[in-house]
């Protein structure tokens, strides 16, 4: 028997196992591969990129157009595996014995990464209707003596937001640092990266996994204050990131205005969805500004068994007691959301 | 003021810094890249990625291939962001206010990632021609208490190497984990992937950056008992590796006989270099089974001077105390290092 640290067979695991479906909405991704003409200059730049040799200009590539969009110094920036990553580190950078709130349902991770970070998670919870009470938020965080707060916003797995000036309510009414995980950005428009530049304890985590599908290729920054950024920085190892992903998502960002129209087509699907499902009184839809949908109803298990049947997958929250009866269903394309939602009516029609 | 885990602080950081150079012999790189027909694969199979998805199916997929060409259960490998990720989760896995012993001078970072793991790093010391004493090192092992033991075999930056049979010495006297840290093994052959079965505290870390050109894609894994494997699994966070890469190494591996001519190329390059440098009585140069050498002489500082204004680029350990006056230098193609020798040669020469 070898020793291992204290408490890892304990260490909890994710429970998103991915399989593939007809119709797969069970994880955020945009169901949508590149655009033809971005994936056409991701290869032109792949086959220029030395395999053989460490990533270094294409990390830094990367950082300075990001910089230079949000009009920040590239030493604010720090690159990552997928934002998982960034966050990760985060909790490892503020954990070790200390305290990190976040709210509670939120992105299942948080707790898992405070616990690898060695860090005690303090949940606040979220009310019936999922909403942060940003007052009592902030009570929460200054009484636990934290050294981090974290909020998803919009939050992950319900769909709903704050607005920046709730943000900037915690900002500057918190002491420690504060990570905005804005992995859904895109979808909701309000980012709080300008905050960044007045609040030095205020850091944005953003991903190109959602909205610019790269989910595959694992790439997430932050944006903080330098100083901060330095301190972060001394949690990822060298040579972290790969070259290829790296230049993918260069690529990716210097064409991001091609992906506005699928974007705006999937604001619009996620609105044209809601208002379909608030029609059923058997179940209850959640507003969201992401790009999936959270709905409740009590035969949430049943729902999710027959949506199986059929080889649509989505996210069913089994084994979360703040989550009973929730199903969270990414939004896809207008034929995969029709076959969605005329699934989730047979159902509801079978059952009465 | 942020508060930070304590010590992140005094953090060290990894001293290698990477910058373009006409003869880039510093970072143990294939000085060349991947053959074309396995490039036109590569390139293939990446049109058929999907980006937008989580990675899944071509992680388990280089997984099976690995198993199968080492006769082990799938549930005994696992896969990270180079060896580095392996290592440092191995160091974590194992670390947390426990020992871990390793040969001093050997891959630097492993004191970091001992560091980050919060572990107490014990330094083997080498002695004076960098052999490991196999006795010495396993009753320093046994005396610290520690909970893992590693060594690089063959070891970086010198070069030298245990046998199988020292290996197993080694595994069989220890009771504590045993990582073997395999990076170089195929400019050496003798790999102790075959000892795993019989020691289950035995676990080997390879890697896809050296012999296989793929230091860019950032691919690297383990081969261990599937208990410990499992155990180490927890400690990986999902999603950390991505679908470019591992896609990638997937075809690489598939067409690893392709890179058989140019390991043995590079061997015989290894061997002539050694042979025209042992014949200056200036310099000390070291037996190695890398793709690497490494020389001492006591005007080092002045002769990485020499090369850089050359724009030929090696590792000088100016920062280690027990590398006085070593270069390392990786093994390029003939002309390359017929550039590098002429340039020691011309440097030696003036000094007289």
């Amino acid at each position: 028997m070898l020793n291992y640290r204290t408490d890892l067979e304990k260490m909890p695991s994710y429970d998103g196992v991915e399989k593939d479906y007809k119709i797969k909405v069970n994880a955020n991704e945009s169901t949508l591969n590149l655009p033809p003409l971005v994936t056409e200059r991701v290869f032109n730049r792949l086959s220029h990129v030395s395999f053989n040799r460490y990533p270094s200009e294409e990390y830094y590539s990367l950082v300075e157009q990001i910089a230079k969009n949000f009009s920040v110094a590239p030493e604010q920036i720090l690159l990552g595996n997928g934002s998982s990553e960034i966050i990760e580190k985060i909790f490892y950078a503020f954990g070790g014995g200390n305290k990190i709130v976040y709210p509670v349902p939120s992105f299942s991770m948080y707790k898992i990464y405070a616990k690898a970070a060695e860090a005690e998670g303090v949940e606040f919870l979220l009310d019936e209707k999922f909403d942060l009470d940003v007052e009592k938020f902030i009570v929460q965080v200054k009484n636990s003596g934290a050294n981090l707060a974290v909020i998803c916003n919009p939050n992950n797995p319900t769909g709903n937001f704050l607005t920046v000036a709730q943000v900037e309510k915690i900002a500057s009414s918190i002491d420690c640092a504060f990570l905005l995980d804005e992995a859904y950005i895109e979808f909701y428009g309000q980012t709080a990266v300008g905050l960044v530049k007045k609040y030095p304890n205020l850091i944005v985590a953003r991903t190109f996994s959602k909205a610019y599908g790269l989910a595959g290729a694992r790439i997430g920054y932050m944006i903080a204050n330098s100083e901060v950024a330095k301190m972060i920085g001394k949690t990822f190892m060298p040579y972290h990131m790969n070259s290829l992903s790296l230049a993918t998502a260069d690529i990716v960002y210097q064409m991001r205005d091609e992906f506005v129209p699928r974007i705006q087509m999937l604001i619009a699907e996620r609105e044209r969805m809601f208002e379909r499902l608030k029609k059923f009184p058997a179940l209850e839809v959640f507003p969201s500004k992401t790009n999936f949908l959270l709905i409740r109803l009590p035969k949430a298990d049943a729902l999710n068994n027959y949506l199986e049947s059929l080889d649509i997958g989505v996210r069913f929250f089994s084994a979360s007691p703040v989550l009973g009866n929730c199903l969270r269903i990414s939004i896809g394309t207008r034929p995969e959301n029709d076959e969605v939602f005329d699934a989730i009516k047979n159902f509801l029609e079978a059952e009465q």
